[in-house]
C-alpha cells in the first residue's frame, strides 16, 4: 500500500499561505501576533484589558477564532476595536487560509497590531504558523505549573508567556518559579510576564513589551 | 486534481480498531472509560482521589496518555494503581491503536475498571473513539462557564461531566448553572457532578456513579 505523506502536505500548503500573510505585513509595517492557549485561560479577557488600556496609544484589531460561537468576539467589539470572527466549525486551530481572509476584513492601514486569539487548545495551533511575527502562549495558574513540560511544543516557539491568573496563586498549587524555569529550559529567550487580567496586576510590563515589538516593527526597513 | 478523503480515512482505521477494543471489554465485562478535557483541569487529581478511597471496594487501572513525560503516570503509580503510560510525542489525542497495545500490558482480568486520560485538548480526542463505554470530560471552574456552548462535540457526546475544582468557586467568575444548563442543551442524559478532587468535596455522587456503571457492565448478559 502506497503510503500518503498527509502532514507534510497540508503543513506546506499552510506554509505557503502564511508566508502570503506575513510578507502582506511586513509590506505595511504590521505586528501581528499569534495568541495560543489552553481554553480559558483567559486570552479574551487579556484582549479586552489590553486594548482598552492601550487605546490612547496604539489601535489593536483583532481576528477572533473560535470553533463556535461569537461571545468572544462580541466581548471585543465591547471595546470598539475592530473584531473579524472565524468560526472553524470543529477544527482545532486556525489555519493561514482563513487569516489571509480575515486580514482582507479588516482595516489593516489603520491599525497599529493585529492580534490573533487562537482556537482554546494547546497542541495543534503551535503546528500552523498563520504569517505572524511570533507566538505569545498564555498559561492560567490554575492549569498547573507542569504544562512547560507537558507540552513543550509550543513553549518552545512562543515569543512571550503570560502567566495568566495570578490572582489565584494563594488558592491553587502552582510554583511560578518551576514553571518558569520549565519554559526557559525550552526556550532561552522567551520574555516571561506573570500577569492578572482580571485585577491588572502585571499587564503594565506586557503593555510595554507589546509596544516595545510594535515600534521596532514600524522602523524595520 | 483528485482529492482524497483524509479525514474519513484515518478515522474508520482508528475506528475498526476501536470496535475491536471495545469487543474485546465487554467479553471481559471491563468497563472502559475515556476521560477528556483541556489541560489542567484535573483529570490526575481526581484519578489519584478516587482509586485512593475507592481502593477497597473496586480495582482500578489507568493507561495514561501524554505528548510527554510521565508525570502523571507517577502520580498514578504512587497509588500503587496499574498503569500504562502512552508518550503521544506530539499527536493531540490518544488512538484506538495505542489503546489496544496498552491493553495487552495491563492485568484487565484482574481489574475491574480501566479509565484512560486522554491527552489535555478538548477538542481533536472527542473525534476519536477508543473502544470506550463512555467518555467522561471534565472541566474546571477556572475555565469559565462558556466552554460548554464554545467546545460543543465533547459535552454533547459524554456520558457524565465532573465540574473541577469548586473550592474555587468563590475566586472566579463561573456561573454553574449557566454551565450545566448549555450541557444539558447539548445533551439531555448527561450525568453532572460538581466535584472538587482537591478538598474531596461532591466526590461521592461520582464514585456512587461509577460503581452503579461498572456492576451494569458487570452484570450485562
Amino acid at each position: 500500500m502506497k503510503k500518503i505523506k498527509i502532514e507534510k502536505k497540508i503543513l506546506s500548503e499552510n506554509e505557503k499561505c502564511s508566508i502570503e500573510n506575513r510578507s502582506l505585513l511586513a509590506k505595511r509595517k504590521k505586528l501581528c501576533l499569534n495568541m495560543i492557549s489552553s481554553p480559558g485561560s483567559g486570552k479574551t479577557t487579556i484582549l479586552v484589558r489590553t486594548i482598552t488600556e492601550l487605546k490612547d496609544r496604539i489601535k489593536i484589531g483583532v481576528i477572533e477564532g473560535d470553533i463556535q460561537t461569537d461571545i468572544d468576539a462580541e466581548r471585543i467589539r465591547a471595546t470598539e476595536a475592530r473584531v473579524v470572527q472565524i468560526n472553524t466549525e470543529g477544527a482545532c486551530h486556525l489555519s493561514a487560509v482563513q487569516i489571509n481572509k480575515a486580514l482582507k476584513k479588516l482595516p489593516v492601514d489603520d491599525l497599529d497590531i493585529i492580534l490573533i486569539e487562537n482556537v482554546g487548545n494547546l497542541v495543534c495551533p503551535s503546528a500552523f504558523e498563520l504569517g505572524e511575527a511570533g507566538k505569545v502562549v498564555v498559561l492560567s495558574v490554575a492549569e498547573g505549573d507542569d504544562k512547560p513540560a507537558k507540552y513543550p511544543a509550543i513553549f518552545a516557539k512562543s515569543k512571550a508567556l503570560l502567566i495568566n491568573k495570578t490572582d489565584l496563586l494563594g488558592h491553587v498549587d502552582f510554583d511560578i518559579e518551576r514553571a518558569i524555569s520549565d519554559a526557559r529550559r525550552l526556550n532561552k529567550t522567551i520574555d516571561i510576564f506573570p500577569i492578572s487580567a482580571k485585577t491588572g496586576d502585571g499587564m503594565v510590563d506586557w503593555y510595554d513589551w507589546l509596544i516595545k515589538i510594535h515600534e521596532q516593527t514600524n522602523t524595520q526597513k
